[in-house]
């Protein structure tokens, strides 16, 4: 039996006729190995874009049905070029659609999960011997109608589709090099990982690395699939993704990440009874505003009020706004917004271990005269909210602190092995 | 049972969000008169120019599987927006795939045939009272991929449907206003035909008039579907399409059609042996190139030689002197072609009792010194081609002769009924 891989093109890797055709190599190149390939491909460029703007178009409020049967067509556009690139490349290639790869997935129209994965047509055409593609992002529901998952659908596809049929590798192709020990745009010499695992991509992914969507990598985990993320521009590997494993070598700190569309709402003065996080949340919750962190300060005085913050998306204020408007009225309370916040998080499974990591952090943030708003942590993460404009120098020094540059850095620089 | 309607859009109808808001508010209309709605859409304006176009730039010879997964989104896209566009009127819709609607076809990808419709999904949508919009030209095939059903595609969608779920009638809404007396871009006062024949609209649609596509009006016709053809722009009565009846006015002359991209090839001294003929038909039937006439006239001199002229597509020169060269080169033979020929032809189911149209056509393009190149005709059709600078002088003299104009025409102008 052969071995199977999954390969998925993000959308600037198919964007246009030439990066198609490059898409197209790199699937036969792979071909030609000996290995079976299964390839999903997302919508060309902003061809997702413009189907939006076109249902705006339309309709102020667009039906969510009716939504994914538009938006999945971006992808089939993309698989049946591709097919017929590789076609006139001396290999056979079919497209599938969502739906004919067998990819099923419960009746929420715009954000689908899927509940199964029916691959016998995959089986089917790799044992005919043809290079499968699947248009990325979308599946079939239950009750037959098409269906699309939502941010990072095609990455899920991949692995979904891995998942199903036992490939040994879902490689996601990507415009950058893999994952890095920081944003290589804020600090220069930040190194490529060469393998980082599950629980720590899951919150590198949560906490701001865009290179793989959280979604992909929880199914990833769940199911047991290696991802390899790597550049769709050149041959060298990237990082690769797998479980945890007992000889695996626990570095202290993998990673610092950042984001910086945070905002701050501050209820203050909120009386100090029981239940009112408990409102404010739930109200944030019924207008899907996703909150973040949130604290609230120890009352100052013999009044027993106190502030509530808590941060959400930049976008999301004025639906915030807008959502906890009436509990702020009752409770007659202030709603201050700070619009410019940003988060720094490190990111590592040996931190588990090593109790002192808190203590650096904020350490080497004060060092810095860069002030720490709020603060969350998970056995394998630390995150502090900072002032927006500190947070390249929030990531810099970190990386520095955790010694994550170059040849210094904690876990040797080699190559993860011949995945390319 | 309530009155059942396929209406069928075509691209200029869907060409953009006011156009699709507008085909929407048509067939919200129509709904709230109390009859069900099937609705079938064409891609919108341009769109599938574009696709061909992305196509082409990927590969010099697209596969014709992966050609159909391309073509097919067209359709869909304009039935996901339409749908949209529905539902904000306050009235239930969905948008369904070919394949989802249950054209089933042959495998013959890029011209496929429709050999079931399986309309339970259509039926139960009506029922539950949605309109049910679906993407017209397309289907799923035998082996379960997704094909087109080639050139007026949709129109066979639409007629289809109607015969399948028993409507009562399916109008063809398009950008003119039905079926006329001629061109009324060359006879200013050509007449709308109020309703024609089956037998005569296929073969007005053979021989030139654009509005139907002959292959649908072979469907209705087989199957007993009434066609209404009308303008998308107002809600007047266009054309009523229907099988011929006993009790219908028999007009002598029903339609003058014409077509001005013809062109002629002639082998000259073509040597009187019995064959010669069939190895040319045979030769330009394998290269794909669609004969209308052919005349061989008779030998001239004792060396029994004669000329062989047949009519082709313009478009279709090079490939036609192609395919008959190798003829031509072993009989010795030369080739001429003449581009610049076009086709007129008049139309009635009346004429099949009328011995003397003939001689009327030949005696009125003869007064107007129009010269008659080629004559082929059918128990209700003559067609002469003329040289193509005179086929609209051609057209102008028959309309007039046979009096189909205005007040003068055989049959009455009224309107057929409330179709609006």
């Amino acid at each position: 039996m052969p071995e199977t891989v999954v390969m998925k093109f993000g959308g600037t890797s198919v964007a246009d006729a030439e990066r198609l055709k490059r898409a197209a190599r790199r699937i036969v190149a792979k071909r030609e190995n000996g290995t079976r390939v299964v390839a999903v491909l997302s919508a060309r460029g902003k061809e997702t874009d413009q189907l939006i703007a076109a249902a705006n178009e339309v309709s102020p409020n667009p039906d969510p049905r009716e939504m994914d049967m538009l938006l999945s067509t971006g992808e089939r556009v993309s698989c049946a070029l591709c097919a017929m690139a590789i076609n006139d490349l001396g290999h056979r290639a079919i497209s599938l659609t969502g739906s004919q790869a067998g990819i099923v997935t419960d009746t929420s129209h715009t954000k689908a999960r899927i509940l199964e994965v029916r691959a016998d047509r995959i089986r089917d055409a790799l044992a005919e011997d043809s290079i499968v593609l699947v248009a990325g992002f979308q599946g079939v529901s239950t009750a037959r109608d098409v269906t699309t998952l939502g941010r990072g659908g095609s990455d899920t596809t991949a692995v979904a589709l891995a998942a199903a049929i036992g490939a040994e590798i879902c490689e996601i192709y990507t415009d950058v090099d893999g994952v890095f020990s920081a944003d290589p745009r804020i600090v220069p010499d930040a190194r490529k990982l060469p393998v980082v695992s599950f629980e720590e991509m899951l919150e590198m992914s949560s906490s701001g690395a865009g290179v793989l969507q959280l979604r992909s990598v929880e199914y990833a985990r769940n199911h047991g699939v290696k991802i390899h993320c790597r550049s769709s521009f050149h041959d060298r590997p990237g990082t690769v993704v797998v479980a945890e494993q007992e000889t695996m070598e626990h570095p202290l700190i993998t990673a610092v990440t950042h984001s910086t569309g945070e905002a701050r709402v501050t209820l203050k003065g909120v009386p100090d009874t029981p239940g009112i996080a408990g409102r404010v949340t739930t109200a944030l919750a019924d207008a899907n505003v996703n909150i973040d962190m949130i604290i609230q300060n120890e009352p100052v005085s013999e009044g027993h009020r106190a502030d509530m913050s808590f941060t959400v998306p930049r976008d999301d204020i004025p639906t915030a706004q807008q959502a906890i408007a009436p509990i702020a009225q009752e409770l007659g309370v202030e709603v201050a917004t700070d619009p410019s916040m940003g988060k720094v998080s490190i990111v590592g499974a040996g931190m588990k271990t090593h109790p002192g990591v808190a203590a650096k952090v904020f350490t080497t943030l004060g060092e810095n005269q860069i002030n720490i708003e709020m603060i969350s942590t998970s056995p394998i993460r630390i995150s502090c909210v900072v002032p927006g404009d500190r947070v390249p120098d929030a990531v810099r020094a970190l990386h520095s602190a955790f010694g994550l540059s170059g040849e210094d850095s904690i876990r040797p620089e080699e190559p993860f092995g011949p995945f390319s």
